[in-house]
């Protein structure tokens, strides 16, 4: 599986490399590069392997896949700020403000979010105007007030709370942080391909919270130098988590239900969805 | 003209209160209405009255209007960051990081950049996909790290530089900074209306130039009551305006200049366009 992600994760680096080489020189678009460099690229192959799903051409799809990553770039580069989670390490490298300032770390966030909305609503793609206006539609409703933004709140809220959050809260808030991008990523291809995007959508539903709930077994089990980011902040914090609530083992469980749910959500699909299927079992087994 | 102004600012306001009516309660969504509201709109303005001079339904250019002030609104919010310029005041209130706090202040701007592009491009619109998607790629152009964040930031690096900026230097850093958003708003009319954007480009280059001298106009002359924000800060920090350049007198003269070139752009359109020339002479005869 990670040779297929690096496979994507490459066409999608090269693409937002081409495209920032256009941006005129600068510490804003030093830090646009810097910011979109490594990660998993999980959100970019689910949108370039849903597209493949629906025969839609692979260069049309690197678009709304470059989009997808610089739009989670922007997220993370905020949330990591010290008015947010304060974070100071990222994918192993220091976090924007960190290495620039937190000036520049709002501005890189910001360009990042408007530079989304331009690759997914570009002409270049060859996509349709309908197919455009849909992405991005759907891509802002994802990203706002109502989708991650909302959850990135729920999340700060929950921080300063007097009580821990209850499970049901906790799935609320990461359909918002997480699954908002995830669904919508898992779904593009659909919407690219004009297809019904419901199959999709219950996949990403399920995979996102499968998602989150190994990210929050990894802040316990994982180390900093392999997971690039500072661990055990949460359990520290006595935040709320799937593990705090569900137990190491519980938690693990209820990730691998999740994934067969997810993987059984594309029967429609047949084999031709096993990209799709082996992303969910890489999602719980990873490490970082 | 302002009589205009507000009429159209009425129907704005009406519009970001319905959308924003339906997103769930919380400090976010509070914010996110705080700072849209107020303001003199005239980006807003320039979306609705190139959209007239066009025959394009009010009904559909109030999306864009819309849009346009979501984003002008958000900029503010974040500029105002203690990391940015430290604002205290915006439109004579607490900024929003001094009513809420720096997260929940990062987090409105962003979805409030959302929320622009989620209007831009809502099919309710009635605006057929073509435009919508045009609409959304140009906004996002203008909005990003070629347009106004890149303004932004070359402000920003202005205050630490060495040397003053020359006045080539500081035209280069406005036509980011303010000059995008207003070209993008002047122009959106004909866009919708699929006319040649030219004249309405060329009245909003001069425009956006004499909108921002005044600005620096306003801020040597202007008191912080009327103003609703912080005034002579710029010359308190040494940094290099259009007055400090030009001299009081010569910055007046030059705007003046560019309102007249900015309404000869429009000749093409005869009488009907004497409304965006009298919003080009209300910009540099303004006091607040």
């Amino acid at each position: 599986m990670k040779r297929r992600l690096a496979a994507d994760a490459g066409a999608i680096q090269a693409q937002l490399d081409l495209v920032l080489g256009l941006f005129p020189p600068g510490p804003v678009t030093e830090g646009m590069g810097y910011a979109t460099r490594g990660g998993k690229r999980i959100r970019g192959f689910l949108v370039m392997e849903s597209a493949r799903l629906h025969g839609v051409d692979a260069a049309a799809a690197l678009w709304p896949a470059c989009a997808i990553e610089a739009l989670h770039a922007y997220s993370l580069v905020h949330d990591d700020l010290p008015a947010m989670d304060d974070d100071d390490l990222r994918r192993g490298q220091p976090t924007v403000h960190v290495r620039w300032d937190e000036a520049t770390a709002v501005l890189v966030g910001d360009a990042l979010q408007s530079l989304a909305f331009e690759m997914v609503s570009d002409p270049q793609t060859g996509l349709s105007a309908e197919v455009r206006a849909e992405l991005t539609h759907t891509l802002a409703r994802a990203a706002g007030g109502q989708g991650m933004v909302l959850g990135q709140a729920r999340d700060i809220a929950a921080e300063s709370a007097e009580t821990p959050l209850t499970l049901d809260e906790i799935i609320t808030l990461q359909e918002g942080k997480t699954g908002a991008l995830i669904e919508w990523s898992a779904t593009a291809g659909a919407r690219m391909g004009r297809a019904d995007p419901a199959p999709l959508l219950a996949y990403a539903r399920a995979l996102g919270l499968a998602f989150q709930i190994q990210d929050d077994v990894i802040d316990v089990t994982g180390d900093a130098a392999q997971v690039g980011k500072a661990v055990g902040k949460d359990a520290a914090a006595g935040k709320a988590t799937f593990v705090s609530l569900l137990g190491l083992e519980g938690a693990k469980t209820r990730a691998a239900t999740l994934v067969e749910i997810a993987c059984d959500a594309l029967s429609v699909y047949e084999a031709r969805a096993d990209g799709l299927r082996e992303l969910a079992r890489f999602v719980i087994s990873r490490q970082s």
